[in-house]
């Protein structure tokens, strides 16, 4: 059978048994930020392709579409030493540190383009993004002009939007009923990890709830080792918004984050919990967390993207409940 | 208003503020063993009573029912230092170890009786039982031909049982026929601590699951100071099956009982969990819990005291469905 | 026997019982700050008197002075809460939240006075200082202008200076000549706490080295929420190089302090060692250490205190080797 | 240079880069029980030879002897998958799971030989060793019989010996003084870990009290999934005595070791100290070590064989003081 929609990416050339469902229909994804995360998506989805392996795997289909129906058509990144390179070896560019999965990574036959700044360059991206479907939108959080440039070329080019940042788009109710207006799907706010700390600490205050106890009060500390970890802690005042949110209690309280660059694109977080049950006598949880951070955004990307897919090939536009639970700051949070 | 039936216990003597809610409909229980369990159920309603604390309450009401609505008419124990003293007395008798909360306990008005070995003593027990309404077996676990012998003396007596050892009583379709056809409730087997090591490790295992990360491999370090424990530890076969059925997967490791005494009643577990993530990326998750172990029984069993009188109340016979989650194997579960 | 020389404070009237040793050569101790860590020396020596219980003690004699056997005959605060009330009573006016020891605290009989803010009252508080032999300056680090002044008025008073916090003192050559030449003593800087997270760390640190291990990262988290904490969190430079003298290695990296102010007087370190065995194998260490930071500072102070006096008594100017281990950057660590 | 006494092994073959010192007086190394232990002592031999690499090397030379200066010229098992093998071969057969190490192995020219069980084969043994140096004795525990036949049959070859289980052999005065008498070194009993669960455990216990802290309670959990593991789970008394000796406190709890087969040749510890310090405030550190066990002890076999072959060559028979780090029961110690 012909391949014939996906000659844009070299995957086809693969052989039929490393990845035999070269069909027509796969998702055309732009990328905008080629940080870890998009190395880790990149990755990912070629390690699914060359193992058939479904490790770490969220959901094998969205909406028919699996784990490897996804091609990258263009990129976009602001750093000289990735504009101009192929996908496939700007992924791999400082400061990224997202390690090398066993995997071949032939050259992607993308390249990476140069970003928007401000909104002058709209025209031009939208003018790159024809023939996307979804637009990912993956630079580091604390740049809502930028967010906003790009999510305004996305409604020009007729592409999704995906919004991983902290920064309010999806929340915004401007945005929000400009792509409902416009057919076209609208995600975000604010990427929840695969199985990052907030999952797993709001997991823990859930049962405690649950089962009765009572919270008397709780820390979260997190230290990671990349540049977006970097950025957090210079620019804090973003995310310490958003982490709020995503606990959603007051007895927990926020260490400062600490960036440890030898962690590399590790994070680890420590977690206590200290409580009372019945008769008032203590209950005490403490937890280290150590977690692939670039690999925890990617293991829900893939699934925002495919849904962000389906809903625009079936005329959905605007949020999509089913993303609530990949989200920090869905609408209808504060901004 | 006068407190015409539950004269039997002194509560009603005590201040109003302390406890106003001396009504005629108290929940009359009996209870087998008078250890650690007993104790902590026995100071928690009194501490609750005495401060109007709900620190730790799971359910402040049960159809109805209040924690301080119980009023305990009779206790069973086998000991010699517990046999013959008032219940308030006895509670602290060794090896009882759970601590000395801070509420007044004058005594209980109830005299600790001698408890049943074997079938030949059901017919005096049944008659003790008159005027109680359930029937609370908490004796160690490991036991099944006592735990038969006092659901017997129940059914004779027309009591609710309530099985909180691991020894199969509700689990036993013929056990469970004869309370159904006697419309006498029974709740069993085997009591899921409050916020136990089970409770806290199957929820991290679902929440990997549900995000979907591949567990890897996974380990439940137990450690206690109860006499509980020992007996555990001296006779680990029935508990070791009631565990595996408590986290539900053969990737879970767990590692032998450890009594330490000098734990006294507080309970310690160590988990670990190892995951794959996106990409096939580690995940690596380290939880200590630190739990008064007899608080998280007494708990669960003020509950399941209260569903079990309501259910008497109202004619409704046999299993529960709505003590699922108070459990670890509950009817169905195989033997 | 009579207690001539302590009549200033109430501790003769103590029964013999609880305090024997009320002898004439008491210690005659002045503070400066008010704060927790004076909440806890002053608690921890009545608790001794009280009790005779030498738990937690490091030397229950130092050059035969025993633990109780110091008076505190002046001290001095800056806050309005503090200044002009007993000793006994401003050790626990907020932001104070050291807890209240199970020990009976009758009045001081010191009235705390207000301390000086610069170099203009060094003459009033050198006055103040008569009677008195060591001064414990125990305010918050980073006022070195403050510690000066201090320090300049214990030299006109021919006392002893003890400097707890990392303000620069008797590790600059100037301070330590004249107070040579004064034969008096001068300790400091910056208390090692008794058992605190740079003691612990560096102690598994050499451990490793000692048994061949090699180090491949460590990193170090330190939660607390006392007043001193808050300084340290809003002005971390100070401490910042303070702590990297301590544990000594730039394989260590240090996260930002955690101000979490629910721990009160308690500190919370989480440490992680990697390392690499035989044959390139890893070695992982995780340790949380939970300690209350004022009583780790007091049960240091004690000894400091005591080496001071008795050097001072025997004419002993300058530093103390023998006071090494309780101090970070003693004489000889850059400044 | 000729190697000329080296012949037995193939080393001299690899290029110089990877080896160079290849010369005559290369220590002749036989060995007891292919195991892990034995895996990690050569397979760590032959990374250093490859790589030059001093990671996680204790001593780079002891009197002067380096790391490479062994050659295996015998080894004995009992198994049937091992005897008959190449020693390159036989070091991966199963129970065996200590890791594959990223060096190269060609044959080792060493053929497992079928070890002795009673003292009847006591004069084969003697002279297979004939050529050898010294005997490593690293068999299971819990086999003294065993261990004593050995140790006859390195007295009749005129071999050192090295006990590094926990039977009694160097502190039996018998064996003691007939080693002395022959001039033999014999260095035990019972391992200590490069970096296990005793070391730390009692450096924090030795920490605790140089800081004048006072010990409440404390406890160790040790989770392994080596053959020796389950050999000690299987038959704990005999390490359980070795255990209390290695840390040396009542106040120190041992819980059951836990045989987790998926751990491999890792080693888990748990280790809890609670203490006061100052006013008798709580002071809690709780430490989780994760180490390669058979790496922990090929990095102290690898002294303790230098140490014992330089003593043979100059004469001095006996137990060696400088081994006093490396054991946990040496003579002098309760059996």
């Amino acid at each position: 059978m012909a391949c014939l929609d996906s000659s844009l990416t070299p995957w086809c050339l693969l052989p039929a048994r490393a990845y035999p469902s070269c069909v027509i229909n796969n998702v055309k994804l732009a990328v905008v930020g080629v940080g870890n995360n998009t190395s880790a998506l990149v990755q990912g989805i070629a390690f699914h392709r060359g193992t058939g392996s479904l490790v770490g795997v969220h959901r094998p289909e969205v909406a028919g579409l699996a784990v490897g129906d996804i091609d990258v058509v263009a990129a976009f990144a602001l750093s000289d030493g990735k504009v101009g390179k192929d996908l496939h070896e700007a992924i791999f560019v400082a400061p990224n540190n997202f390690p090398r999965l066993d995997v071949e990574l032939p050259p992607a036959g993308v390249t990476v383009q140069a970003g928007l700044v401000d909104s002058t360059e709209v025209e031009r991206v939208a003018h790159a993004l024809e023939g996307a479907e979804v637009l990912l939108y993956s630079a580091p959080s604390g740049r809502p002009e930028t967010a906003h440039a790009y999510a305004e070329a996305a409604l020009r080019a007729g592409v999704a939007f995906v919004n991983t940042t902290s920064d309010a788009v999806a929340r915004e109710p401007l945005w929000l009923t400009r792509f409902e207006e416009a057919g076209l799907p609208l995600l975000g706010d604010d990427l929840a990890s695969q199985f990052g700390t907030s999952v797993v600490h709001r997991a823990l205050l859930r049962l405690l709830e649950e089962r009765g106890l009572t919270l008397v009060s709780s820390y979260q500390v997190n230290l990671g080792g990349t540049e977006d970890f970097r950025n957090l802690v210079e620019n804090p005042n973003t995310k310490a918004r958003s982490k709020l949110n995503a606990v959603g209690s007051d007895k927990v309280q926020m260490a400062p984050l600490g960036y440890l660059p030898h962690l590399r694109s590790q994070k680890i977080a420590h977690l206590n919990v200290e409580a009372q049950g019945w008769g008032g006598t203590a209950v005490s949880l403490d937890v280290r967390l150590k977690v692939d951070d670039p690999s925890g955004a990617a293991g829900v990307n893939i699934d925002l993207i495919r849904m962000a897919a389906a809903a625009l090939r079936s005329g959905r536009g605007g949020y999509l409940a089913e993303a609530a639970s990949y989200l920090k700051s869905p609408p209808g949070t504060a901004i």
